[in-house]
């Protein structure tokens, strides 16, 4: 595996960096934003319309990828870039988040993880080691360490004792590497609690992973929590890596975290908030089911270029949300990925040309700007 | 409206004819297949879609967007074309099916039909006269009359007075017809009584409607059935209107049918099949969601080109099937109609080119060849 990180510029204001990751299936731009692609699909769109809303590389969920249909079965398709249909980078998670939220009588040991299936109740086994198997079976550029993600709140010993445990499936996983696998990252746990995420992070440094993630937030927590988990972990993280923060956000924590140096996101948000008819737009929130809107020619966003914008009137939308169409899905989501994409690319601009801190600005002051108050929810990782 | 029906060539063999239908939203060949778009979207694809497997027009149903998000919305919103970013002929029915199989507690009158919603309940009255207004304020291309559905089999008495007041409503209808109005189209009923079928068809020809439809057609009749109500009726239609069986059907209905004079066909079958994962393929259906297909790397159909066959294996479509995921149905039904609309034109260069009878028994011959046996049955022409 040809994996390369490349720092093309650092903000002076911020700890906030411009990169490039390059993989066997081409290379994006970071700061990135991954749409999640949970069962092999972002959730009602093709490959060739994720290319078009500006989407450079993808996550697949593998907890759900084993369970239906099957790593095995995917290996012996060619692989989940064939299988799917997409041709760019993907990253799998390692399912450990997916496991402590949807899988059913979990027991954990120092071994790995048992666990019934949410599909069929079905018993499963999951080690370290078979977590890189499957990742590497699966033929992704990215894999992720199998981690246990503690609820919150979470008692201290408790923390202290699966951040740990996570450590030691870290360097398991690491032993089991082979060298054509795909890159693979760890991840920084240790709860809400400062000295076990330094002890966290810094423990997993010393193995020398080819990139560093954040988890264990986006579980309750408030706001406030989440940046300083970011602050106490980011500082141990080495420059040369990317640093990815998993299963985050809203556009406002994603800029918030960039400028804590995070360099990759990836968040069912505008995905499901589109099946949910929940659009974003440049002047706030728009929940596309509201009666004003029953007779409103305008696009969803007057300043945004997407395909549902070009074509599409709020009432049109309003009505394919109200009579549950399959094609409200469609074009919610399409926008919402478009506003995403774009609102990442911007800040790519930003870094590039050495304005971010006034992007920041500019943000803050917008109708749905920065969000300092409520909790920081990682809806379940079900695209 | 410049409605206009031109019969290039009339085949030598049967009563088959190849001609064009030309609309103020342009022109499209006969025989022709229109997908259904019930609530204003052929289910699960864009426009551009439609226009990529080979649509040219389509029908929309008037009781639903009468109902949802109502004719006046539409009509303020620019019309349907407009409101649905379609910009190619539309024909609308007229709700008479819909009103006598979803519709609850509908009562009928001499003057027209009272009914409730199956969105809220909420009660509606209407008219003949109601109905070709409402097709005009959606703006189709064109529209049909009002008619009464009987249900099969249905007592000769009741046949009989159902089929005088659809052509006393029929007479309304056309006097409410204005010049600048979509083409009206009269419907045929007489439920499976040859006399009442000829009396239904003659009196409609004398009114001088730009079009005629049958209706009251696959309902749940036996096939052979059908075919009569066929052999009845057209020998009373005129030659050079367009003729219209409305609700059917499938791929060896459709070429029976044009065997016997039909020009226009609407029907669910492909878009509802291929969200149930039922596929049409040159060596006969297939049921997606097979086991045999988990691990099978071929397209759905290895004649075909669309861009479901380009791009995706049997496998993978299988597990979006399973997985319920929204592609799945977006997939399927592009293969399905790409199907349908390449074995329409095929009968369309069959009649140019004077083979339409070997084509015919070519298409017998193969393994999803004509089926003679079984009922007829109109899905709900809920798209």
């Amino acid at each position: 595996m040809a994996f390369r990180f490349e720092i093309l510029k650092k903000d002076l204001f911020s700890k906030a960096r411009l990169g490039r990751i390059s993989t066997d299936h081409g290379s994006f731009s970071t700061p990135a934003f991954l749409p999640v692609g949970t069962q092999g699909t972002v959730k009602s769109l093709t490959p060739e319309e994720l290319v078009e809303v500006g989407v450079e590389a993808i996550l697949g969920n593998t907890y759900h990828l084993y369970l239906r249909p099957g790593h095995d079965t995917i290996g012996r398709l060619g692989g989940l870039h064939t299988f799917i249909h997409w041709e760019r980078p993907i990253l799998t998670d390692s399912g450990g988040y997916q496991i402590f939220s949807l899988a059913k009588l979990r027991k954990i040991s120092e071994d790995g993880v048992t666990f019934q299936s949410h599909i069929d109740g079905s018993l499963h086994f999951l080690t370290p080691e078979k977590v890189v198997e499957i990742q590497r079976t699966l033929g992704s550029d990215i894999a992720m360490v199998l981690d246990e993600c503690i609820p919150y709140p979470s008692p201290y010993e408790y923390a202290k004792a699966s951040t740990s445990l996570t450590i030691r499936w870290a360097k398991k996983s690491l032993e089991q590497r082979q060298e054509t696998d795909p890159a693979l990252f760890a991840i920084v746990q240790g709860g809400m609690y400062q000295d076990l995420r330094e002890e966290s992070a810094q423990a997993l440094v010393k193995m020398d992973f080819q990139g560093y993630a954040i988890g264990g937030v986006s579980v309750g927590e408030p706001k406030s929590l989440m940046r300083s988990v970011l602050e106490w972990t980011t500082p141990s993280l080495p420059e040369n890596v990317p640093r990815y923060l998993m299963g985050v956000g809203t556009p406002e924590d994603i800029l918030d975290a960039v400028m804590l140096g995070i360099d990759l996101f990836d968040c069912v948000l505008p995905t499901r908030n589109g099946r949910n008819g929940m659009l974003f737009t440049s002047i706030g929130k728009m929940s596309i089911k509201q009666a004003q809107y029953s007779e409103d020619e305008r696009p969803v966003d007057e300043t945004c270029a997407c395909y549902t914008c070009r074509h599409y009137s709020r009432a049109y939308l309003r009505h394919l949300y109200l009579a549950n169409e399959i094609l409200s899905s469609r074009l919610n989501t399409i926008h919402n990925l478009y506003y995403y994409m774009n609102f990442i690319k911007s800040i790519q601009e930003a870094i590039r040309e050495g304005r971010l801190l006034n992007f920041y600005k500019t943000h803050c002051s917008r109708p749905n700007g920065l969000e300092t108050e409520g909790s920081a929810h990682r809806l379940n990782t079900w695209g």
